[in-house]
């Protein structure tokens, strides 16, 4: 049984911070779970594009609002404390933040922690997972 | 892209009911994720012994307290928001709800909404299922 707690967490190299926005990893792939889960705040009024190419992703508003852009359609959801949307397709995305929002996020396959942002804003592939994608 | 929001999504059979707790799977194993993501909401007073025997479950509070006690070692670990512990190992455990707790929960593999609890308080094994354990 793994037990960590946020607040400590925040405090170690756990926590990344970047333009807009700051993520502590909880449970990274050497955790040996078969995904990772991270608390993510997006600072009230960042605009993020992001596309993660080689990870499928979920996301949980547990507080704040905002919205997402699917550049794919055009289509615009609004983020709301008990909204989820899920990157299935890799969908590449505009997060907008009006208020801070802080997000629960999964991540397969598991972030390894030591990824940088490419300059396509993607994760690179983790060249030792397998893409455990369902049928 | 997925979208879904708890507040729908608990009227629907993605909502099921238990004794002491009550669960909103907001993705299923049909979403292609590789993983499930719950909400699920344990009643106040509650003390539920769980043993998923054949899924990784990591489990984050958002609100709440109470405890968890891994009955492997007779440890107990206090949980608040901002806790999340994990079943890396199917380990046997109680847990307490001092008052109601809510959690977000990610199993791998992904539950299919078709489960029921045995007797032994376990979800079956999902025999379509790859156990996509890392190394």
């Amino acid at each position: 049984m793994i037990v960590r707690d946020l607040a400590e967490a925040e405090r170690t190299e756990r926590r990344v911070d970047s333009k807009g926005w700051s993520s502590v990893r909880l449970l990274l792939k050497d955790d040996g779970m078969g995904f990772s889960f991270h608390i993510t705040t997006i600072e009230a009024a960042a605009e993020l594009p992001m596309h993660y190419k080689h990870h499928f992703e979920s996301v949980y508003c547990i507080s704040g609002e905002g919205e997402i852009e699917d550049l794919a359609t055009g289509e615009r959801h609004q983020i709301r404390p008990g909204v989820m949307y899920a990157l299935n397709n890799n969908d590449r995305h505009i997060l907008r933040a009006r208020s801070e929002l802080k997000l629960a996020c999964v991540f397969n396959p598991p972030v390894t922690g030591r990824e940088v942002h490419g300059p396509d804003g993607a994760y690179p592939a983790d060249p030792a997972a397998d893409l455990a994608r369902s049928a």
